[in-house]
Order: C-alpha cells, then sequence, then structure tokens
C-alpha cells in the first residue's frame, strides 16, 4: 500500500509551488484574522527557510511522510511548533494540490513558450539566409515544385507560431484559482478568495468548489498542445533524417548534434533529430494515459487523479528535451545548396508552370493546359530531356501556339520567382516574411 | 488500387463546404480578371444547380470519380462546358481539400457550440430549480460532506463552458484561409487570396504555402477539444449510471431515455448514458489515429492526411449523440431529493464542520481540531449513532471547551449553508451562480 | 545531447541480464576458438565480480558512460585489460541490448505470471467460500438475475487466465536469440548462434539478422497483453469501488487497503483499488508510445528504438504493482452477505424464471412467454410487492394455466440453482469450479 | 434515442454469423427436446431462407428493428409464425451477440491470415529473385553495412509470421462458446452447450457466464495482433516511399500502384504506400477506442460494449486494404540493383569488415581494431578515396602487420559473403532462406 500510495518520488517536484502557495494562504489567513500576524509571521520565516533547504539542495524528503505537501507541512510543525498547525485552516489537500500543480503547468508552458519562441527565431535566422535558395518541393516526397529552403524552414515557424498560442490559450484558461475550494464543498471559513489568486498570479478564483478540486483540464489540455507541437517536430526530424541520408545529403549535421561509431567516422547518426522524432510516442502516450485516468470518474476528488503528475512531468520533459535538440539542430546544420538546387531542377519540376502560361497567355482552359502539358512532359521524358531542352517545334505539335516566351518559364528561378501572390514562395516573399518572424521575435 | 485510393463514400459530406469554396474562387478569378465575368456567372449558375440537386438528394455520386471534387467539377464541366474547365486555374487539389475541411471543421464546431449552450442550460435549469437539495458530496465515492444537487450540476456547468472556450479558441486559429496556396509553392497567377478568404468568413489568409497544404492542426485540435468534452461527459454518464442503480435511486429516467427488457419492465437500462460514457473510447480513438498518421510526415501533402476526414466525421458524429443524449436526460430526469437526503446524513459528513468549529470558535489549531474530530466521530461510531447525537458531556471528554453552540454546526443545512464563500456550495450561492448562468445563456 | 542520449538513467535496470548476456557470448567465443579460453576466464571472473557488486549497491553507475553496456564494458577493461577488450568480438551494441532487453522483458512475464497466479488463486479461495452467496447479477449496472458472489469472482479468474495464456504465448514467441546479429547483417566471425542461445535459455537464434536488431514486437506485445490485463483490474477495482460506497457496501476493506482522513475515520476510501484503475492510464500509454515510436520507422536499428525501455519498465512496474494491490484486497475483503442478499431479492429478479416456467411447463412460445412476465411484472409493481407475493388469481388473469407450482421458481435461491448448465451461477457449479481452480493453481 | 441506440447500420455485417448461431442453437433445443422437431425444421427452413435472400441482396434491413438479430427474428416470426417465437428459448441476446460476434472475428483472423500468407509468398518470391543484390543496410537511415535486397525483404517476412503467429493465438484464446450463458446467469433449460459449441466450430464452451457476456478480450487481442502487424506494414510503406523518391529510386512501381498527375506523368506519388501507412493510425485509433471503451465497466454486460464492433470492422477492412495493397506492391516494384549498389559501395561501408580482419587475422582486441579502422576510415575520407584504394602503406602506418589479404575483405561483395553465420545476410543464407519460405509457404 505504501508503494502503491506514496507519491513522493515524483512529486518533489512541486515544492516551488508547495511554498508559494501555503505563503499566499497564510497571508490570507492573517490578513483575514482567521490566524493571527504572529502566526503568520512565523509560518512565512519557516517556509521560506525550507524553501531555501530544498533549493540548496540540503533537504531529505522523507518518504514515509508520503507526498510533498506533507514533508514540507510536517517539517514546519517540527520548525515553529503550533503555528504551523494552523497553515491548513480553511484549506484541504485537494485544493491544495489542483493549486500547486496549476502553478507548476503554468511554469512548464512559460517555459516551453520561451523555448518555442527561440527555436522559432533560429527557423527565421535560417531562412532569412536561405530566402533565396532552390530545393524540390515535395509532396508524397515525390519532387512536386521548386520551393525556397527559406519557405520550408517557415513552413514550421507557422506551425510553431500555433502551438505557442494553443499553449497560451491553455494558461489562460487554467489561469483561475482553485485555492479556497477546500476538500469539494468549499470552506465555513471566512476566506478571501480572490486576495489568494492574485497573489498567486491567477486571473480570478474558480466558480465552483466540486469542479475545482476535480478538474484536470488544464493537465489535459496540456499534453494536447504538446502532442501537437511534438507532431511538428516529428515531421521536421523526419525530414532532417532524410536530408542528411546519403542519396538526399541536403543539409549536414556536426559532430554536436550527431553520434559517429569510432569504427566508422563516417557515420553521422542523427540521433538527436531520431529522439525528438521518438518522444512523439512518449507525449502521445502521457496525453492517453491522462485522458483514461479521467475517463468515467465520478466527482469530486478520486485517488486515481495521482496520476496526472508523472504523466505530465514525463511528457514536460520530453517536450524540453526536443526543443532544445531541434534549435540546436536548427542552428547548427549546413545546407548544401548546390545538391538541393540540382534536386529541384530534376524531374520536371516546372511542369505547372508550363500549363499555367498556357492558360495565362494562351488563354487555354485549366484542365485543357494540363492535358497538353502532360503531353509534353511525356515527350521530354521519352528523349530523356528536360522541358527546356524540348524543342519549340515539338511543343507546337502539341499546341500550336506556343511561342519562344514559353521558355522564359521553364527556369526553377522563374518558376520560385513567379509564386509570388501572398503565402508563396517567391524569395521576395521568403525574405519579407522572415524578416518580419526576426522582426517581431526579437 | 481503386478501394485504397477512393474517398466519396465518406467525403461526399464536404460538397456543401466544396460548392462554397469553388464559388469564391470563381468569383475571385473573375473579379482579377484571371476568367470573364461570362465564365463566371455560367460557373456559379451551375454550383447552385448541383449545390440544389445534392441537397434534394436527386444527385448521384460516381463513385469511378473518386472523391467529391471530381464528381462535382465532372459534372460541371458535363454541364456548362468549357467555363468548367477554367474553374480550376490557379487552384490545386491540395488547397481546394484543406479549404473544404477547415469548413467543414468550423461548422462543426459552432455546431457543437450550440448543443453544448443547450446542454449548459439544461443543467443551470435543473441547477436552479435544486439550488438547496442536499445531497452527499463524493470524494472516492465515500461520502465526504454534504453539497447541493444544483451545486453538483454547476460543476459541469463549468466543464462545459471550458470546453466552448476550448473550442472557439480551435475555431479562431483555424480561421485562415488555405485558398491559393495552390499545390504547395503559391501560383503564378495574380489572385487575390483575401477576397476568398472573406468571401469564406476567414480573418485572413495563411501566410505560408507549404504549411497551408500540410496542416491538419485543426483537424487534431478539434479532436483534443471534443475528447477532453467527450471526458467530462463520460463522468456524468457514470455518475447518472451509478445513481440510477437500485442501492442509489437518487434519480430517475424516464422511459425516453432507458431501455427496459420486455421481460423485465421494472429494469430502466441507462443505454443513453451508457452509450455516451462509450462514446468517448470513439473520440479518444479518432485523435490517437490522426495523431498517428500525421507523426513524422514529410511537408508538404502526403496522401496518407486523406485519413483525416473520416477520424472527423466519426467523432463529430458521436460528440453529437452524446451530448444530445445527455442534454435530454438532464432535462428529463427526476431527482429523489429524499433519498439524497438521506444519504447525505449519514457516515458523520458533517464532521469537518466540527473541526471548523473548533478553531474558529475555540481557537485550536487545524490539525489539532482534526484530531479532536477524529476521537469524536470514532466515539459515535462506537456507540452506532450520529455525530449530532452525541451527549455534550462526551465532546467535552475531548474538548472541554466544547459547548451546546457545537450542534448547531453539525446539521447538513448548516453544513451547506456555511460554505458560503465564493465558489462553496451554500445554497444562496448555487441559486446566485445559477441565475447568472441562465442569464448569460439565454 | 547529452541529456537526449544518455540512458543509463533508466537501462541500467538491464545490468542483470547485459552481464547474464555477456558471459554466455564469451563462453562461445571461446568455445569456437574467437578468443582464448584464458581471456574467457578473465572475462567471467571480471563479469561475475562486477555482478556481485551492482548486486550489492556498490557499484556507482557514470553518467558519462551513457548507458549500462557501456558502463560494465569499461569497468571491465579497467579490471581486467586487454582481455576486457575482446569481449565486444563478432557482436554489436544493436544485437546486445535487443538481447538484454528481450531477457528482461521474458523476467518480467515469467514475475507477472506468478503474480497473477496468486491473484487467481486469492479468487478461487473467496470463491469457494462464497459459491452459494446470493448477489445480485447487474446488467447496466442495474439488478438483472440474481447471482453467487463466487460466480462473480470465478469471471475474474477466467480473465486472469486468458491473461496468463497471453503472457506465455508471447513468452514463446519472444523466446529466439538476437545476440549474433551484430550490428544489422551477421557477423564475419564463425561463431554458434545456437550455443548462445542455449545458454541464455532461447528457444533458437532468431532466422534474420536486419528484423533480429529491429524488432520491438515482444516489447509491444507484452504491453498489449498487460493492457488487457489491466482492463481486466479496472473493472474489478470499479466494482469494488461501487460496492463499498455507502449505499452499496456490499463489501468492506480493512485498513490495510484504505485510508482514512483523520477527521472522517469513518471515511475509508479505496485508494488501493482507485490506483488499480487509475494505473490502467499508465500502461495503456505506454502501448501508446511504443506503438507510436515505431511506426513508419525504416530498417534496421534507429534511435528511436532507445524509447522502449522506459515504456516498458514504468508498465511493468505499474503492474506489478496493481495485481499485488489487488490480491491483496482479495484476500482482505469481508462481504456483507446479508445486504448482497437484500439487495438480490428486489427489482423482480427473478422475472426470467418466470417466463422460463411459462414456457417449460406450460409450453407457451418464449416470446409470448416474456409478454405475459412484463405483464405480471407491471401487475406486481402497481401494487407495490414482490412477484411471489402476487395472488395466483392475478397471476391466471395473464395467464390461466399458471398454477400453484409457480412460485417455487420465484425464489432467488431457487432461480440460482436452477441455472445448472455448465458454466451457469448455480451453486454446485461454482463450488465445483472452484475447487477445481485451486487444485490446478496449488 | 433511437439514433444512439441503433446499431444495425453497422451489425448488419453479422447476419451470417447470426443465422449460423441460431441454426445451431435451434438443432439443440430440438435435441434436447426443448423444442419440436417440426418446430426446428420450420426454423431452419426459415434462416435459410432468409439467409438466401440476404446473401442475394434482396432483403431490406429496417432501421426501426434496431439491430441484425431483431431484423431476422421478427422476419421469422412474420414468416413461420409461433415457432419463430421459440428460437429465443434458453438463449439471451447478450449470449448471442457475444457468439456472433467471436465468429465474425474468427472469420476475420481467417481471412487476414490468408492474405499474410500470401504477402508473405510475395516477398519470399522477390527474395529469391534478388538473393544476391547488394543494397546498403542501413542504421539510422545512414549507410552501416552492405546486405542483400533479399535479405531486406525475409525481414518482413519473419515479422508477419510472427503476426500470423498472434493471429493464431488469438484465435485459438477467443475459440470458446459463450452461447447458452443466456443473460448472464446460464439459463434454467436442460441445453446442451457442448453441442452448439461443437456445431459452431468452436473447442468448448466458456466456463462462466458472466464472463462470456462481458468479455470482449477476442476484439481487443484481434486488435492488438492487427497494430502490431499495421506497425509493420508502415515501416515497409515508409521505405518504399522512400525507396522511390528521386534521390533514391531503388525501386520502382509501375501506374498500378502510384497515381500521377495529369499535369505531371513523370510523377508517381506512391498512394498505395502512403495509405498502408496512414492506415496503421486507424487500427492504433480502434485498439485505444475498444480498450478506452471496456476500461473500469462492472460486470456483467453494458451498452458501451456495443460500441466493440464498429472498431473491429473499421481495422479489419483497413488492414485489409493495407495487406492487399502491399502485396500487389511487392509483386510489382522492379528493383533497381545497379543503384542499390552503388549507394551500398559508397560511405566506407566495409569498415566493419577491416575490424575484423584485424581481430581475426592480426590478433588485435576488438576494441583496439575498433580504433584502427577509425584511423583509416578517417584517413581514407580526408584523401577522398574508398578504403580499397587507402595504399598499403598507409595502411601499415596504422597498423604495421597489416598485408595485402586486407583488400580481399574490402569490396562490398566480400563483405556480405562472409556473413554466413546464421541469420546473417551471406546470399546462400538467404537463398536458403527464401527456398525454405518458399516451400513452407506452397
Amino acid at each position: 500500500m505504501q508503494a502503491i500510495n506514496a507519491s513522493i518520488g515524483f512529486d518533489y517536484r512541486l515544492w516551488r509551488e508547495d511554498i508559494q502557495g501555503s505563503l499566499a494562504h497564510a497571508s490570507m489567513l492573517a490578513s483575514q484574522g482567521i490566524i493571527s500576524q504572529s502566526d503568520e509571521a512565523a509560518i512565512s520565516a519557516g517556509l521560506t527557510e525550507i524553501g531555501d533547504a530544498i533549493a540548496a539542495g540540503t533537504f531529505t524528503f522523507d518518504p514515509a511522510l508520503e507526498d510533498i505537501h506533507t514533508n514540507i507541512e510536517a517539517w514546519l510543525v517540527g520548525r515553529i511548533g503550533e503555528a504551523g498547525r494552523r497553515l491548513h485552516t480553511a484549506r484541504s489537500r485537494n485544493d491544495q494540490v489542483a493549486t500547486d500543480f496549476k502553478l507548476w503547468v503554468r511554469n512548464a508552458i512559460d517555459a516551453t513558450d520561451i523555448q518555442l519562441r527561440d527555436l522559432m527565431r533560429a527557423l527565421a535566422d535560417r531562412a532569412a539566409e536561405h530566402a533565396g535558395a532552390i530545393m524540390p518541393g515535395f509532396t508524397h516526397l515525390q519532387t512536386a515544385q521548386p520551393v525556397t529552403f527559406g519557405h520550408h524552414l517557415l513552413a514550421y515557424v507557422e506551425m510553431l507560431a500555433r502551438d505557442r498560442s494553443r499553449l497560451a490559450d491553455c494558461r489562460h484558461r487554467l489561469n483561475q484559482s482553485p485555492l479556497g475550494a477546500a476538500a469539494l464543498a468549499g470552506t465555513t471559513f471566512p476566506i478571501d478568495r480572490s486576495m489568494t489568486a492574485q497573489a498567486l498570479g491567477f486571473d480570478r478564483p474558480t466558480a465552483n468548489s466540486l469542479d475545482s478540486v476535480s478538474d484536470r483540464d488544464f493537465a489535459i489540455e496540456f499534453l494536447s498542445a504538446l502532442s501537437i507541437m511534438a507532431m511538428h517536430l516529428s515531421r521536421f526530424a523526419e525530414e532532417i533524417i532524410i536530408w542528411v541520408s546519403a542519396p538526399y545529403r541536403f543539409i549536414r549535421l556536426s559532430d554536436a548534434f550527431t553520434t559517429g561509431s569510432s569504427i566508422m567516422p563516417q557515420k553521422r547518426n542523427p540521433d538527436a533529430a531520431e529522439l525528438a522524432r521518438a518522444k512523439t510516442g512518449r507525449i502521445f502516450g502521457a496525453l492517453v494515459s491522462l485522458l483514461t485516468v479521467m475517463k468515467g470518474l465520478p466527482l469530486a476528488y478520486a485517488k486515481d487523479m495521482q496520476e496526472d503528475k508523472e504523466a505530465v512531468f514525463n511528457a514536460a520533459d520530453a517536450a524540453e528535451l526536443s526543443i532544445a535538440a531541434m534549435t540546436g539542430m536548427v542552428r547548427d546544420m549546413q545546407a548544401d545548396e548546390v545538391r538541393m538546387r540540382d534536386a529541384a531542377g530534376a524531374d520536371y519540376a516546372t511542369a505547372t508552370d508550363l500549363a499555367d502560361y498556357l492558360v495565362r497567355d494562351l488563354g487555354l482552359p485549366f484542365r485543357t493546359a494540363h492535358h497538353v502539358t502532360g503531353r509534353l512532359v511525356a515527350a521530354a521524358e521519352a528523349r530523356g530531356i528536360d522541358l527546356a531542352d524540348l524543342p519549340l517545334a515539338v511543343m507546337q505539335e502539341a499546341e500550336p501556339r506556343i511561342t519562344q516566351a514559353v521558355f522564359a518559364t521553364l527556369s526553377i528561378e522563374a518558376s520560385v520567382a513567379a509564386r509570388s501572390a501572398y503565402g508563396g514562395t517567391a524569395p521576395a516573399n521568403v525574405a519579407r516574411e522572415a524578416a518580419q518572424w526576426q522582426e517581431s521575435l526579437r
């Protein structure tokens, strides 16, 4: 039973938030006259002392005391006596743990936000650097149309911006203080919940005591946001792994982000990318864990909810590592613009530009232009040459109105430059977007 | 291959959005001079006609045409000829399907929001009705402290309010138009993406074409929000199932929300609640499906992403059924206030009130009061009587300063009335909160 | 990078298996003449020494050495010099880790099997004790037909027997040795893989080196089997939680498996059951994690696969705790046969017996008998009496051929006794089944 | 409520199993004298007739009749009258649906097994064909050591063999008949459960009636086995997608398994592979769904369990499509042995062979040999040449005992040929294994 009940092995990570919450609570109790000013002073001094000790690593947690809350309170009572016994007036373990955990998640959101901002900045910097570097744009991992490497990197900036926005929404939604909900029904003491809410940086107290102690939405929503973010990182990690594989070699990672083998020093295993990709599993798993735990739980508190913390800690740690690894790789990677450009020019990647020419300059309906282009690509393929090398006469067999002007549309430079509508891959667009991101992320 | 490729069996549900998107696109093309006004008129008339036919159920989808987009375009070309072939100018299947699906998810969010509002209103109405009806407040499904039935119902109102807020955030975040991103790189035509965005009710066009066609965040975020909501419903469903079981019988559901057995007409199986609980599995599963699909996908579009729609349709349908069932049950259920009250009064549910009395009126430190209360409950339990039936003398053995005033705190009515701090279960609080919700949900 | 790469923080748990594998490997190398006998002797002595040190807790793992394998090998080289450098001949980290982890999972299966056997024995003992104790059989948590408590407990014995059978199949399937697959392609040394396989208790070596190092099926299958088992335990845990709630109180748990509150000593929170129910989330999450990690990984080894161990360790620990808690609760719980019996007799639970009488003794078609019974239950319900208290005359109004004999079928004792076909709840059946399980589990 | 309750929209797929079960049940009832021989004859004739009608597509299901079981029974009663009303004697919907669904899952297992066998045969055939075709063996998607293409294909044969073995275990475990468990407690009629079990191909009747109607292990285990299988297919699909991308182009798929774009006919999007990869999400999702549904359900039957069928149907359909697509691709794909071989020879892929030479022929300790090899690879890399092109003198600087014999070990042909220990990639091994699989799968 002790093994199944004890949580100190992981919830010690709440120590800072637990002390912060108790300080706010004691201060409110004194302000409302529920405890004396001198008791409050003793409590505050004691809590500050234990906080310093924990931060200094000189405090030893006692597993027999089950959890972080009991460890701290027991120490406090041992230290300041009677006054310590008054700290828990008008609260309960249930609202205390909800408060602590909300504070922890809020801190984790803030830390993640800072990391994501840093990763976005790194991407925007590299995008600015490579705004005009042409690479193949893939669909189905097949060469489709040329894009610029900067444009590709900015796609991830967009994703991460949504991730930050999701985290911000989660933070805003969680930012109501459960402190004072007590066990489940509220308290009979004349507490001032707005005061503790404000002291702890919450926007307001929660409105329903039963909900306050049985709610873990904030943890699940955090895990949902991390899951989507991890999915984004997994996509980029996958691309990096493919891009550093020998047949691609679009980029090169330094030894700082790869591991070799002492026997094969040429081998640069993209371990950091692989682990970022793999951590996705851990984060999805944490989300499933907590959703499963909460499914079908009657109100209000149930012991099941103690499973919330390890899932969140585990996912937050995984996210932290993954973002740091990706940020490092983004700053580190060397793009091989020549290889990218060569790959972009192959495979008739400007066929769409030819079709657009037929529509725009010759007035063909789009589906008809599509069809004509297909015939021309087939003709080029049959001869083993590029579209730009097809003789004009051959083109005119397919569509007599084609003129010399067609060739201006067939270079990959022309292709990317022409995609200048908002959101398109034109280097001017990419440079402007990258600069705006750099500006806004400064 | 046709079996694995065809999507018309489910994506026909996008017909309305597909037509809406094409209308906006054609109008913009004409406005920008990319197609003629007369072509635009023909396209619009044709699309309106096919829309009417689909709505009327007189249109037959052709599985050989693979998907809804091809079905509509092929019909249009057959109907209006050449002009129809110009509709797809400056767009691609990739941005078209992203646009259609975003519109569908946006509509689903709006529909879910209306349903949730209705369920909240039903709960607020019943909470107002039962603001003072005392029931046992449970933790660990063990009687803990008395609460009111109205307070319990309002806990769900809080949860659902967060659900609506999450959906609103999701809606806001998704509300950027991918139309014009084309295949992945943008287009060479002088399109006006802001114009189509506005016509379709989007706040703005998306900023990066690669991201536009490879993004399915909106679908996953929708599934995340539905998962948390389904978890909430599963908790309420679980409570209903327990409450209608014979030993509880706190509430009674009419035949409209139960199924009997022709052989056991007294049996009122809470099928609606069970299915609402079970649909949680389906929604969690959809979330896991789509997260799994997107994990590790290189940019931009991949066929894998075609798996997005069935998962979302399936979850949205399940959510719709579940919310409707819960709303019906909330309006339908008859609370047995007598049984609830009887259960609330048992099991020393006011022990906390006694402890609070010792702290508040006698000045004992909380932990000490806690300890004294424990001894008194044990004394009452040993005699097989309620706390309120303990002789004062016995109480004074545990703590001499206890006076006759203690008995005023031991009734469940006094207990709930005293929990009047913000968020507490005091009937006055509950009535006020319920009224505010009724007002704001009107 | 070190943070993302290091695994010693968790893979130290493989120390025993790593030493076992190295001993077998060294012995084979010597036997094949690949290393000398004296080298082998030095290696074996060294490995035994470090194993003893780790077991004694006197060995300190060095995080800078990344993982358990390097920690052990580095120590060995430091201890025995040159010979230690020969240990890794003809193997690679990839086949080494696959071997170690398979051995660990195999041990975990064996330990789980022993625990499950013990839980089954506890259930069979209690089933034998309560073979004839009547309780309500529920469907939809509504009283359906009487069953015996012993019968109910044996349902879980059946589930757990399937769990053990699944684990046994998993064990059998995993029991092929990857050792000798080397990095991915096999080795150029004349090794004898059958010899190491046999030494390590494997049935045979694996047949394909690429598969050998990229396979984590055994871990996923183990997690699948644990997930189903956890689901079983969650169902039983849920029942216990409902059964100990005040309105039911079918069973009582001692303080060893509940936690009280010092303020409410009457409260017996079924924490052990709640945590067993909650651990389900953790185990499902681990399964999802590893499935997600492995999805779409190209052969052979990828760093992603390093995520396998924590998921499995976490789930195995959760399973161990849960089974132990359930076993303790089964042995501990006191059934309140009177309350169970009272609940079983209410709610017209023998209506089906009445219908069966109409079919069996009067020859009515089943669906007709069903209908007649419905009318009789409605008549009893309208009068507020039990079926057995309905006057014969009233019964005969519904079906004139009913005689006095009907009353013999309406008692709950008669009901359970009559269900004597194989698998039915008749006490004689239950006693026989329980005895057989006790015998086979001895 | 009808929407939430009706299941005929999907459970019509159980029609064949429902009729099969009813035929066996009626035959047993007559044999035991519970119904008359003439009733049984009428029932059998009626069931056969409706089965023929459904098979012929001439039967119309009535949604008002809720499910497949009621549809069939109502039709039967309408057709043969009184006798039809006797069919449901001594059974219940609960055991009926468990029986039907088990039979369906058993059939799905058998069908999947046949498909997997076919896919294995296709792989073995292609492996035999390419037993000696050298390709780069990857770890971390980095070139590691040369392997043969046949060896790579056989790795999947091993995985699929485990999948089949898992399905066989699942089939064996589920193969107990729940028929006769009735609603939950067994029946009072003198039925012969062994007779129906045998008639339906079950090994024996289930041993506990409560477990019989509340068990869905067989469905979850089936989904677990499919999930692992889908994960295997996703790995192969991923490889195919990478292999057909322009920089690799190790294989080529015909138009039958790719889709082009009418505008870019050179584009061969590997849609079949992408969808096989994507279906993994659907199957994992189904597993999570059903695990979630069953978590914490009290015994015996609950309506929640009605969610079982769609999850299984959905996953089984996805698996069927995926396996068929993979089988088609395996038979279809054309390997470009030249490109594979060229890629295999690059990147110092035989460095391990050099190290092995140092150990085997010169007696260096492995770790020392490892180190020397590292220096030689670095030397070759610095000169931009292959290992085989390093002058002997340069090699001897690193290790003086190296002789001309070293060069024999540095070709990729020598490398694969030397890996001839059991399970290694030597062409002779691969050819032998492929032939054995072809033989055993004939």
